[in-house]
């Protein structure tokens, strides 16, 4: 068995645990850097009351602490299941190298995860999703990220 | 002033308190329900070194605590900015009715936030992405999906 299954056959174990102890959903992730698992989290939506609890964002969570980083570079992440948008998003957010997922956002839509459903509102016009984003033009909004511009002590990420 | 400018402008004075404590980017968020704040947030990527610490999911994790619900029906979300794609999939998850955004996307991306190039990036074949996602087909990666679905004491979400 290559080292790439051994981590994902710990993702998907992971998954079947969070499931049974009934955190969340069947989801589990691991994030390897140098060969070694340094962070993991399985679905815990359902026990945390928290819908940002997915399997991913647990994981990044963890190993941004363990190497007090906001960055991954340098590490891999194993989903059991192909990310969701907010995942995705929190992973270009994070920048691990590389994504390995097992189970397709198509397996996810078999067993009722909205994630499909998700991926078809993002190119609708905003104010026509099923939840509408309505843009409420104010003033100065926009002046806010002209202080971010001039601000002379920020890191940038 | 109308209501909704009222939220909006409080989102904006968050995104502010936040840029100029060094907590992260200028971005704020409240959640209103019954005409009442009843969570809020700002970036606080730098300081919690969380890269998933954005003013919407900060705001989204906390209404959730206060009702004790993993869903935010009849709330409604107030954003300085249009929400990132991992915001939007948060969003989505926890179901609020509506989104006010004042800034758009096109405005953070003046400002150096990566945002529209997360957009661009979704429609991408999985394999072919800035960071590629590349599916390990386990034989039996999608047993999962089957328990859950014959799993009897399951809550769905």
């Amino acid at each position: 068995m290559s080292q790439h299954e051994e981590f994902m056959l710990e993702a998907i174990r992971l998954a079947r645990q969070g499931m049974n102890e009934n955190q969340g959903g069947p989801f589990g992730c691991v994030i390897v850097k140098d060969h070694q698992i340094i962070a993991s989290g399985y679905n815990s939506v359902l026990s945390s009351l928290d819908p940002t609890a997915h399997a991913e964002i647990t994981a990044i969570r963890q190993a941004c602490q363990k190497l007090q980083s906001f960055q991954l570079t340098g590490c891999t992440l194993y989903t059991s299941c192909e990310p969701c948008p907010m995942c995705l998003g929190a992973i270009y957010w994070a920048r691990p190298d590389r994504i390995y997922y097992a189970s397709s956002r198509k397996d996810a839509a078999y067993a009722g995860f909205d994630d499909e459903f998700i991926y078809r509102e993002i190119p609708v016009a905003t104010e026509k999703r099923v939840i509408p984003f309505v843009q409420l033009k104010l003033e100065h909004a926009r002046d806010i990220f002209r202080e971010w511009i001039n601000k002379i002590d920020k890191t940038e990420y």
